[in-house]
């Protein structure tokens, strides 16, 4: 059975009882929200998992971190290297995004090495086997891509990001559209091209309820995925996005029927006044499925600082609702990324995601900042550095700049307003 | 006469012409902002500048770095690298705000080198001399501050921070407050020092009519500091804050009937659901003028990572109006920043800028976007990083990372969403 199925005939499991101790929440309305689909938890039902992770409604908002190898860099051992810095850096989950060679042995070795649920983009294998095997990237039919669903929920993936809503029907409001950059989804590119080579329907669409047979077989959430996002803030919100929103919407409610767990994955590339418009609407037309978000990027000029754009589109996505902040690394746009971009771009997603929850209201977000900044003017230098979002950093830089008064730091020195109006006021 | 003298008699100087064509608007639209006081132009009247700068209604959103001298970081060589650093990275201004040894030659250096409009905030020089001199920082007098005022105005500083809303009743609002910490101004903090000890009025604020007659003089906009900006979110738009910003708008009318131009300066430390407010208010109880925030960080737990929570805050703050943003960067709050801090901190407040005037309807920056996301479609690298908000940086990324096949990055390599996209849709 999974959670949802447990949740639906008001069943608490010890899997939700330990979420909801870990979030500080009331389990009941954990329960709750997992029966209506507000929150999906990420733990494949056939394997242990060390930190299971609960997204969307009314609980602290969670952070992804892609790593994975790529044609030109293939290297499992680096990949398993970023892993260690997500884990260290406060990712709540990894997904592999792999496309080189040994891909599966990469998967694999991250299901084996993670504490955190690890997600995947099952078309990916499907297209690499398909070259690998056949010298054709889109030689896959409906049956490879059952299999390989089976194999990946059998390791013990936990979840599924799945591009069930590329059909002929959104691919007719994109070709009738003036994007810019049409797709620039890899799983979204390669599900389009699938349908135009064999005028044939996209098979995850076609073939959903064989999909929601292996969800349902190990609990896998589903992550509907947004191949239609835009690719430029000058496409968003255009008519192709908001057409494969409401096929995500629909496909929602039959996975949910089907028991099977599910969240939907959001842009992209969005300017500041329309990303409310994203999380409202989505919440509406997917019945208030948790979202997950790509981002969203506030402009397309920030490459090599593509997680400083990301972060104040997530800040501002999270805080209107987004449940789930995918990372964005300093690489976007410009090169695979390396284990510093992989730290950057995890506590740029951190800070994102404890700057909404502060004003979702989270308690225990709230509570860290008041202790910082009581450390702070306490002049309490180890536990500021302590209670840092990168307490490493913190570290290394005030190591780097000793001040001659240990109190103060190099910046205001003798002239440290905190010190000043301490002395002076109270 | 002050531009905004020349404004009121509808007189259109070469200065407002060049700016606005620099901005690409009407200059009698800039004329009557500048009459109306929702614009300045930072330019002392004495001296010439290269690179005047206008801030305001209209204008596209404008950067501020700091540098300058501590006491505990001291070498004016190391400051002016600084000063060159802001210069080719896109800041609109500087603000020298030395308090170390040689703090009046560091700046006389700062406003010969400088092509950017060049701020001050005169009582730090008034500080570091009583501290020299009399051996207590708080041993100065309102002719000693006319004096720095004059010689300062006298020397070419463009703008000036006067916290003269920092008052006996504004502290009065604070110490009835239950502030986690009180101030973190260090202009700020210095003056409530002073009135406490003197037991006396602030003399900017005593002695205002006096600190006009030489900003008229020399044509220096006042920048009306914010002494009682928050030093923790949980401090945000409290009573303190607001008594003194209502005490800046008086005195801002004061100033522009005087015909000096004038500015507010904001927080500090705002969460994200507070941004608007304080926006909304500035520009009510302030008339329109342009609005100066210091990020605003939007949590208090990002130490060495401070110029991502400043850019999520700053991008929404310009979002909602605010004209101009002072730079935080990843060594706030933990040390002097080095040289690669403010390059990383004048980066991350220019996405905020540049986030912002994409929504606020700017033409050049929305055709930025566009430009850089076409050739982003058309896979030109040189073009796609010249246009970067960072050139250096992103070929410096695309260098380190060759890809097999020069028209894709390593990220993707062969499954290049936008080539394999581009192939099979067009």
């Amino acid at each position: 059975m999974t959670q949802l199925e447990y949740a639906k005939s008001n069943k608490l499991t010890s899997l939700m009882r330990s979420i909801a101790k870990q979030e500080g929440i009331n389990p009941g309305v954990l329960l709750r929200n997992i029966k209506n689909g507000s929150v999906v938890i990420l733990k494949n039902a056939s394997r242990a998992l060390k930190r299971p992770c609960a997204i969307g409604r009314g609980l602290s908002t969670k952070i992804n971190a892609n790593i994975g190898t790529s044609t030109d860099k293939c290297s499992i051992k680096d990949e398993l290297k970023k892993l260690d810095i997500c884990i260290k850096y406060g990712a709540d989950a990894v997904m592999d995004l792999s496309v080189g060679r040994g891909l599966k042995e990469m998967r694999l070795q991250v299901v084996k090495k993670s504490p955190l649920p690890v997600g995947t983009v099952p078309v990916y294998e499907l297209a690499v086997n398909a070259q690998k095997y056949k010298n054709n990237l889109l030689s896959f039919d409906y049956l490879d891509m059952l299999d390989i669903l089976e194999s990946q929920g059998k390791e013990g993936v936990d979840f599924f990001t799945i591009h069930a809503g590329v059909t002929k029907k959104s691919l007719k409001s994109l070709k009738a559209s003036k994007r810019i950059l049409d797709i620039v989804s890899r799983g979204g590119a390669i599900l389009a091209s699938w349908i135009e080579f064999h005028k044939k329907e996209n098979p995850f669409f076609e073939y959903f309820d064989r999909v929601l047979d292996i969800a349902y077989k190990y609990d896998v959430v589903l992550s509907l995925g947004d191949g239609m996002r835009p690719g430029s803030i000058l496409d968003a919100n255009d008519k192709a996005q908001f057409v494969e929103l409401k096929i995500l919407g629909e496909l929602a409610l039959r996975a949910r029927r089907r028991n099977v767990q599910v969240m939907i994955e959001g842009p992209g590339h969005v300017p500041l006044n329309k990303i409310k418009e994203n999380i409202t609407l989505e919440k509406r037309l997917c019945h208030n499925a948790p979202f997950y978000v790509l981002g969203p990027l506030v402009t397309d000029i920030a490459s090599g600082y593509d997680h400083v754009s990301a972060s104040i589109g997530g800040a501002l996505a999270a805080s209107f609702g987004a449940d789930f902040l995918c990372y964005v690394t300093p690489a976007e746009h410009l090169r695979h990324p390396s284990l510093s971009d992989v730290r950057e771009g995890v506590i740029a997603s951190k800070i994102s995601a404890h700057a909404a929850d502060i004003v979702k209201g989270n308690k225990r977000a709230i509570d860290h900042d008041r202790q910082i900044s009581l450390s702070r003017k306490s002049r309490n230098w180890q536990k500021q550095i302590k209670l840092s979002v990168d307490p490493d950093k913190a570290k290394e830089y005030r190591v780097s700049s000793r001040p001659l008064d240990s109190e103060v730091c190099t910046m205001c020195g003798n002239y440290c307003p905190i010190k000043l109006a301490g002395v002076v006021h109270r």
